[in-house]
C-alpha cells in the first residue's frame, strides 16, 4: 500500500480544537496506535515515535548539563569481556556524562550503580552492554564525541516502549501529545516515518466511495 | 491509497480461533469500524456492510413467504402527490408482500400502519416514499416483479445503520459476525467493497519497516 496524502513529517493542520495527531482509539497488534484526528485515521508506530521523543529529550539534556543519573536500588553486576571492562574504565567520564555510574569489580565484571534518569525504565544490563559496544566501535574519546548522537540514539532505543506492551488510552494520548511537542517527531532516528495519516479521502478511495 | 493485499470479497483465513474479520477496536469518524484480525487491521464501511446484510436478509425472507410486517404503534400519515397515492393503491398487494400496510386517507394522504419487521428501525415515512418512487418508475406490476431486488435494495438502505450512529463494541462485533455469515458480504449492493484488509505487511510498508 503506497503513499498517503500527507507527508508524515508535517503535522496536519487542525481546523478545530482537535490536536493535530488526534485522540487515541486503540492499539493494533501491539505495534501501532490508532487515533482519530480532524482528517481521519492516524497510525502511529509506537516504538519508533517514542524512540524519537526519547532521543530528542536525551539530546536536549546532554546539550544542557549532561544526563542526570538515577541510582539503582540494587546495583547490577554485568559480565563483560576483558576488553569491554578496559573500555568501560577508559571511558569512565563519558559514562558519567551519559548519567551512568559503573565500577569495575573484576577482570570481566562491572557493577552498574546508576543509569540515566530518562531511561530508568530500561533494562540496565542490556543498555550498558549496547553503549559499551558503541564505545568499542568508536574507539578514542575524540571519535566518541563525534558520535555522541549515535550513542544517544542507541540509548533512546532502550528507553522506548517495546512492541506488545499494552498501553492504556491515556498513555497513548500522552505519546501523541509528546510527539506534537517534539521536533522532527515525524521520523524515527533511522529516518522512517513514525506516523502516517489516512485521510477520509484515502479511506473513501479504498471503499470506492464517491465514484 | 490504492490496492490492498487481500481482495475484500474473500474472507481472510484465520490461523487461530480469531474470526476472519477479527474483533472491533473502535469506530472512526462515525463511518468506519476498525477491527483487528490475525492479519492486521480491518476497516469496515459500517453502512455499506449493514446494507448488504439487510439486503440478503430481505431477499431470503422474500423468497420464503414474503416479508412479515410490524404494525406501528401509532400509524403515520404521509403527504404524497395524487399520482403517488394512486400508485400506492394500484400496488397494494406488492406493498403487502413487502410487509407494508398502507391506507389511502385522502387524495394526497396515505396512512402507514405497518412496515417490514426487518426494517422496524427505519424511518417509516422516508422508507415508504422511496419505495413509492421506485414503484412509480417501474410502472406495471410485471416490471415491478422484475425489479424486486432493486426494491429490496432501496429498502435495505433504509434499514442499515447511518453514518454517525455511535456503535458500542459489542454491536460492532455483531456486525462483523453477521458479515461473516452473509453471502457476498464483501461488496455492498452497489458493488463497492464493504471492508478492506490492511495486513501487517501493508502497514510495515507505510512505515518503511524491514527495508
Amino acid at each position: 500500500m503506497p503513499g498517503t496524502s500527507t507527508t508524515p513529517s508535517a503535522l496536519p493542520e487542525s481546523p478545530s480544537d482537535i490536536p493535530p495527531l488526534g485522540y487515541a482509539l486503540a492499539q493494533l497488534k501491539g505495534i501501532y496506535i490508532l487515533a482519530e484526528n480532524a482528517h481521519g485515521l492516524v497510525l502511529v508506530d509506537m516504538h519508533a515515535a517514542h524512540e524519537r521523543i526519547m532521543y530528542e529529550r536525551l539530546k536536549i539534556a546532554m546539550a544542557n548539563e549532561g544526563l542526570s543519573g538515577q541510582p539503582l536500588l540494587v546495583p547490577e553486576s554485568i559480565a563483560v569481556s576483558q576488553r569491554e571492562a578496559d573500555c568501560a574504565e577508559e571511558h569512565i567520564t563519558t559514562f558519567q556524562r551519559l548519567g551512568f555510574e559503573l565500577q569495575r569489580l573484576g577482570p570481566e565484571t562491572l557493577a552498574i550503580r546508576q543509569i540515566p534518569a530518562l531511561l530508568k525504565q530500561a533494562e540496565a544490563n542490556r543498555l550498558v552492554s549496547d553503549v559499551l559496544a558503541d564505545l568499542m566501535e568508536y574507539g578514542t574519546s575524540d571519535r566518541v564525541q563525534a558520535h555522541m548522537n549515535e550513542l544517544l540514539g542507541t540509548m533512546a532505543c532502550h528507553g522506548a516502549i517495546r512492541a506488545n506492551r499494552r498501553l492504556a488510552i491515556p498513555e497513548m494520548n500522552g505519546l501523541l501529545r509528546d510527539m506534537e511537542n517534539t521536533e522532527r517527531s515525524g521520523q524515527c532516528n533511522h529516518g522512517r516515518p513514525t506516523w502516517t495519516q489516512m485521510g477520509l479521502s484515502d479511506l473513501d478511495k479504498l471503499f470506492l466511495r464517491g465514484q
